[in-house]
Parts: structure tokens; C-alpha cells; sequence
């Protein structure tokens, strides 16, 4: 089914209000959840909403907590987020960076005792619509073994980097550091279809493109084997110790649920540097270039980071947003 | 054969004084060299000096260039390398943006008209040195097919994160976004093995892990196929535009040689935030979780990033650092 946007967000928002968040900030909220099921994301959208009530109906999620400033150094601040919403929690210190970005021409906010904040690109999205580039990224829970390893002692910490455009043509980069994600690996799965590269190790410890068997020891592989596994582990560390807040390994203490996360959000204000005209003329110019990449015959051009994002959007918000129709019965019912 | 650091130092000095270069400016290069062979990268340590120094007589490394300030927002710097040294003008733009995150907590400089910086971890070492965290990273020329595309127009565009610890166990991760630089290529076919996983494409256009059909072709693959390809274009992006620099697209219209890059170095006063021995605590708790890792019967335990150079570094200070006897002897005569 294809439901307007306006309607998600009221629906949304009705559900928020429900579970006791204030009316203005579960309006926003509901419009992160919308925006990233128009941007066809439905995995951190609408599809992932009843999942966050329940976490609002255990207490990891504290529906009225605001970040509070715990320490400054001038141009990077840390923030304590108090298990507030993921979603609101990531937006606002994604705003704070910003506005450290005007004062000192880069601006960095360490996000911790955090919630999920469901898809990344938002934040990148947010900064860029504002003309900022951004670059953010937050650790989960462990969810893959680290390269060489067996038992998951790694999160997948989405990465994000975002380039702004004229007329929202954004240049988003987001992307967890896992070759596939769970919900990928399930619904191929739940299709009967193989995955098109290794995603995971079966039973044996072989690397499978069988999402069947990786669903069975839920080892999933990082992007680059050795090298996403490393990098996996900097960026746990960097928005561990940025924020003072928990480690992969210690939100893997918490007892099996995915709360209190650390998060690192940098915006750069590109449009103070000199010659803004002349950025906009190299980007154009680099994705141009890109574009005209040679693609095997029958093949559709090669995509830039975002334009997939940008083409869904349009696509529904003329046609209204696709929701699966269980979903959303469910949503009706919160 | 296996040299002293010191006659390292000393030959390659010699060289680069041959070749117009200061007495103490010969010097730091050379060192920095000299570190890349002793913590194991001799990719892009002795081995890669002779070609610096065609990169000298060609005139595309100038060896009396400085970098120079060209516009300041505050905590963030752009600055012109003049085609200097790259590895002097990277050391400088790190140490520089150390000095920024010393007064703003946060620091970056943005450097363009740069040459090849060797091994990035380089400048992740020296600001954990320092006792700073660090993110670095540089565009390269067109090396990698963007996923999807099958000629080469992105680069391979390497990217450094380092976490500082006590007595140099830094943590520091070192990757270019390609699976296999082509140093191993190159190495494995010549020694007529397989890659452990697929590299590149062979003349059909299919994904092999053979590194003969990949040096015919020169297409690359890059980390996690789609994802590694869109980190690689943001990178670049970012890198250019911080810095008012060439993109990978534009390095590429120089001719075919690699000079004239972007960089970016960020740095973080992580010393300056509360309670500097819990990160250290935290840190230690997070190795050692990570080191706690299963491993299948027979294999040696899970490695964080860094960890491998630490070691080569105190074996090879021991008894002398391994050096190609070809390589050495084009080095004497230069």
C-alpha cells in the first residue's frame, strides 16, 4: 500500500504522543521516521517504529530526556543524551555541530548514552540541506566478529559523509560497516534467493552467499573483510572516548538490547571557505565524470552516494509513500 | 638484507641533499621513510624512494616548497603544499592541526597542491604520539572502477583514524579503499599464488582472485564493492572541496603521474576532556575483549589496528630492518 507522508507523520506522531512525548517534539520525530520511508529506507522508517515503542515500553528509551552539554573545548562539545530518542537526539547535536561550524569553521558533537538513531543519512541530509558538509557515525551493539574472530565483538557503526548541492542534490554517503544488513540477509532469505556476494559464514566458518546458513551462526561479514573490521574498531573507539560514552563491547553488557550508543556528528561550513561558485562547478564536474563511467551493455549509469535516495523521494512523494500493509496495521493499533 | 635505521636515515638524506633538498628537511623525510620500512610498510618506504625521487627530477615534487596558509575559519585551515614533498608538507598539516585542536579541541587543515603522503598511518602515529586522535585522509589519481562502472575514475583514496595509548600501543588503522593495493597484485602474480578473495576483474568483466588476469586489466576492487566505491567518491569530494584542491577526476587530466593531491588532517585534544584515565580504561577494557575473541583451532588470536606495526617495529629495531638488495643498490647509486 502507498500512504501520503503527512499521514505517516500524523500517525506516527499519535503514537509518540501516546507514550508520553511532548507534542512538538514527537511531530519531528514522526517526520525523521517519515523522511527516511520517502527516501525509501523503510528498514529505519515506519518499519522500525514499533520495534522503538517497545523500547519506549521497556525504559530504554526516555521520551522525555533532552541532550545536555557535559563538556566543551570550544569547537567539539560532549553531550549526554539520557536515553532520549534516538532520532531527535541525533538531529539535535547534528544542529549543535552546525552551529559550532559557524563559530570555527568545523564544529564536532560526541554523543553518548545515546539511542539508535535510525538512519544515519538523515543527519547528513540535515547538515547538507543547511549547506554544511557533515561526516557522523555511531556505534551498535556487537553484531559481527571482528576479522579473524568468531563470536561478535564488533558493531557495524553506520558511516556517513555528506557534500551539499544546489536544489537538495546532495552527495549522501551512508552505509554500515557490514557487507549486508540483517534485514537484507533475512528477506533474501525469506525469498529463497542467494546473496549476490559473501555476506556471512555459514556452520562451518566458510564464507557463504547462502543467507539461509548466515541466518543459522548470524556472522555476518565486515565490508573488506580485514579492513571494515579495523575500521569498525576506530570509529567504536574514537565515539566511545569523544563522548565518554560505552564502547561495543560494553553495549553488549547491557544485556542483548541496543541502547545507550555513542555518537560522533562534524559539520564543516564549506560555504565560508573561498570561491563557494567554484566547490559547486568542481562537484559538478566530479559527478559528471563519474557518471560518464563505462557500464557493460544493457547496465544503468553508475550512481553517485544519495541519488537513489533523491530519485525515491520524488518518485513518492508524487505517488505516496510504499508501507507494508502488516506494518502499518500494526502502527494503527499502538 | 637487513640495514640499521640510522644508515637508512643517513643514504636516503644524502639523496634527497643530492637533489637540492635542506640538511634538516633531508633529514625528517628521510626519517619518515626510514619509520614507513621499520613499522613493515616498505611499500611505501625504501621502495617507493626511488620513484620520489623521478617524482624530484621530473618537477613535480618541488623540494624547497613549504606549505602556506591560505584561508582560516577558526579551527579549521586550508592550506597550499606547493607541490612541496609529500610527506613533509602531510607531517607539517598534522602538526598543524594539532596546534588548532590544542586551542579548539577539535582541528583540521585541509591540504591541497600536495604530492603522495607514502604511508598515511604515519601521521596517525605521530599525532597519538602527541597524544591526540587523529583522522586523516588523501585523495589519490583514478585507480578503481566506481561499482557499477568499469573504467577506472575514483581513487583508492586512503584513510587513517589513530587512538593514542600509553607507551606507544597506539591504536591506529591504515587502509586504502581498495581490497589489495597494487603492490600485493602485483607481488602474488609474481610469485604465481591466488588472491585469498577476489581483487579486481578479469578481461570478461567478472570478479577473479586471480592477480595475472587482474594486472591485465588494472580494475581494482574496492572494500565492500558499492559501499567502499561511494566512501572512496565522498572522501575525494570532501577532500577537494575543504581544501580548494584537485579532485581524483582532475588528477587524472594531469597526465597519468599521481601529484597534485587534497588531504584533510583532523586532530582531537582528547587529553583536554574529563577524566583522560577512564578513556584509557576504556580503551584497554575494549582491546582486550576484542583480543578475547574466539578463534578457529590453530589460528592466532584477533589483531586491533596497529598492532601488527607495533610489532614489526620492535623486531626490526632488534636486528636491523629488512631492506629489497635491489631496491638498496638503485638507492646507493642515486
Amino acid at each position: 500500500m502507498r500512504i501520503a507522508y503527512a499521514d505517516i507523520v500524523t500517525e506516527l506522531s499519535r503514537v509518540l504522543r501516546r507514550h508520553g512525548m511532548a507534542a512538538d517534539r514527537a511531530a519531528e520525530s514522526a517526520q525523521l521516521f517519515a523522511d527516511n520511508t520517502l527516501d525509501g529506507v523503510a528498514s529505519h522508517g515506519v518499519n522500525r517504529f514499533p520495534r522503538v515503542v517497545s523500547y519506549i515500553e521497556k525504559g530504554y528509551i526516555d521520551v522525555g530526556a533532552q541532550p545536555e552539554l557535559e563538556a566543551s573545548l570550544g569547537a567539539i562539545e560532549r553531550w549526554n543524551g539520557h536515553q532520549g530518542m534516538g532520532n531527535l537526539n541525533a538531529r539535535y547535536c547534528m544542529s549543535r555541530a552546525i552551529e559550532l561550524a559557524q563559530m570555527h569553521g568545523i564544529g564536532a558533537v560526541a554523543l553518548h548514552n545515546t539511542n539508535h538513531w535510525m538512519r544515519g543519512g538523515a543527519y547528513g541530509w540535515q547538515a547538507a540541506d543547511r549547506g554544511f558538509a557533515a561526516l557522523c557515525w555511531t556505534n551498535t551493539m556487537p553484531n559481527m566478529p571482528a576479522w579473524g574472530g568468531s563470536d561478535r565483538k564488533i558493531g557495524n557503526n553506520p558511516l556517513v559523509v555528506a557534500i551539499p548541492r544546489p536544489e537538495g542534490g546532495h552527495i549522501v554517503f551512508d552505509a554500515a560497516l557490514s557487507q549486508y544488513s540483517y534485514g537484507k540477509i533475512e528477506s533474501m532469505a525469506l525469498e529463497g534467493k542467494r546473496l549476490p556476494f559473501p555476506g556471512g559464514y555459514d556452520e562451518s566458518g566458510n564464507l557463504t552467499t547462502d543467507p539461509d546458513a548466515i541466518t543459522r551462526t548470524w556472522r555476518v561479514l565486515p565490508i573488506g573483510y580485514w579492513k571494515g573490521s579495523g575500521l569498525s574498531i576506530v570509529l567504536d573507539l574514537l565515539a566511545a572516548i569523544l563522548s565518554g560514552g560505552n564502547t561495543t563491547c560494553q553495549i553488549g553488557r547491557l544485556g542483548g538490547d541496543e541502547y545507550r550508543l555513542s555518537q560522533v556528528f562534524i559539520a564543516f561550513n564549506i560555504s565560508a571557505l573561498p570561491n563557494p561558485t567554484l566547490i559547486q562547478e568542481t562537484l559538478y564536474d566530479a559527478i559528471t565524470d563519474l557518471k560518464a563511467s563505462s557500464v557493460p551493455a544493457g547496465e544503468s549509469s553508475v550512481k553517485y552516494p544519495g541519488e537513489s535516495a533523491l530519485y525515491r523521494r520524488r518518485e513518492n512523494t508524487e505517488n505516496g509513500i510504499p508501507v507494508d500493509s502488516a506494518v502499518w496495521k500494526t502502527i494503527l493499533a499502538l
